[in-house]
């Protein structure tokens, strides 16, 4: 997502040719999922993670949601991103319950495919368009209380860094950690969506954060997430060696 | 500061008129504050609260909140409400302490004008610009911990009704409410400052909350406080009926 403005095959080959190992392809990049597995695989790479299912409210929920799992298996990834969607009325306990019963209606699917649900707290400033779960405490809450390995939580930095509670979330969270994405909080951000910043030119303790992540005994990939036009215009090179740098920097 | 391209004076007039018998002044409006309190005496009106001291990283924050403190005692109101600014590091941890500790030196002076200050979270998505102290839970520990009466929360709908732990969280607050302001949180909110709503436009389970600050025993005025350019360019008629309208419908 970092990389918006490109085909997923040319997010494939540049990732090769940087030394990036694993890729994190969302939905809307997948025109041909047998195809996109054969470029990842023939590039040598990993997939470590299909971003996005969820949207638990929406009709055709469970239908999508059993695709999303297949493609997932599919691609060779065992994680599926759940952004849980939106609010249908003003009753968020039960857009919540909502939620918690599609994802327990999806399980033995995402069971039987060898893919693991993982719940991401979305931010507060997103539950009217993308998702009523807005903590990772509520999401450990859900995943504690449907108790299967194959449902956990998804930490991003920029969803969750801002939460009073994240210390105490994040080793709570120990053994359901699917996904640790990276990126920053721009000051003065004025856009809900779009103005994820690159790694470094925020105010998120992303050490600290890794730290607590790495103690809670996550080892999987750390994906870089970064929704903004401002990246998604960079050259290709320019993208590619600031994002790696960044990381390297910020990050490890 | 639903009126904020009216000066004060008009307000109050406007309130006068319309049967609103309280009214909330945000520091930015007062331009003298003797005559403001003529004005305001003059018209029938209470003073609900005076918006805002805090700040408490900024370089004069303890000067200027003694000033807010004796401002409000002027304004014949034992409420100040207190945003307490951004981190001016990556270090939240300490952006709350520092905080903390600036309501406490604060607090003997609140104490000897009879001003008692109100902790206000702000939405997550105000962090970087204006507050570090995001969900009520946080807001209530730091006024347990100081412990003094003169010290407690004001709950604005839309920087908490998102919280998965609103509930339990006003119950938490009874004793410690002192203010509550209602507004609304509109679909497809793409601004993090200028887009609230005005009541029954927005997905906020108004009537819900109020019930829930009701239930913990909070007797005090309602703020209706909407930063809103389109509701702001409202005409003054419109502006005064479509409030009342809205509030009498969705709150009351």
């Amino acid at each position: 997502m970092t990389a918006d403005y490109w085909p997923l095959a040319d997010v494939v080959d540049a990732c090769a040719e940087h030394g990036v190992e694993w890729v994190g392809p969302w939905r809307h990049k997948l025109e041909d999922v047998e195809d996109a597995r054969r470029r990842i695989d023939a590039a040598g790479l990993k997939v470590s993670s299909l971003c996005r299912g969820g949207f638990f409210a929406a009709d055709n929920a469970d239908a999508d949601n059993r695709l999303a799992v297949e493609q997932a298996a599919a691609l060779g990834t065992d994680v599926l991103v759940l952004v849980c969607g939106p609010p249908r009325t003003r009753d968020l306990a039960a857009a919540r319950a909502t939620i918690e019963a599609g994802i327990e209606r999806l399980l033995p699917h995402a069971r039987e495919h060898g893919v693991r649900l993982g719940i991401e707290p979305l931010h507060p400033m997103m539950i009217s368009e993308r998702s009523a779960i807005v903590t990772l405490g509520e999401s450990l809450d859900m995943a504690e209380r449907i108790g299967d390995d194959h449902v956990g939580v998804v930490i991003d930095v920029y969803h969750t860094f801002w939460d009073p509670r994240i210390d105490e979330q994040i080793a709570r969270a120990a053994g359901r950690i699917l996904g640790f994405h990276v990126n920053d909080w721009l000051p003065a951000t004025q856009h809900t969506l779009l103005e994820r910043g690159m790694m470094g030119d925020g105010i998120i303790e992303l050490r600290r954060l890794r730290s607590l992540v790495d103690a809670a005994g996550y080892q999987g990939p750390i994906e870089v997430e970064i929704l903004n036009p401002a990246v998604w215009e960079l050259p290709r090179e320019e993208l590619m060696r600031t994002t790696i740098d960044r990381f390297e920097k910020c990050v490890v």
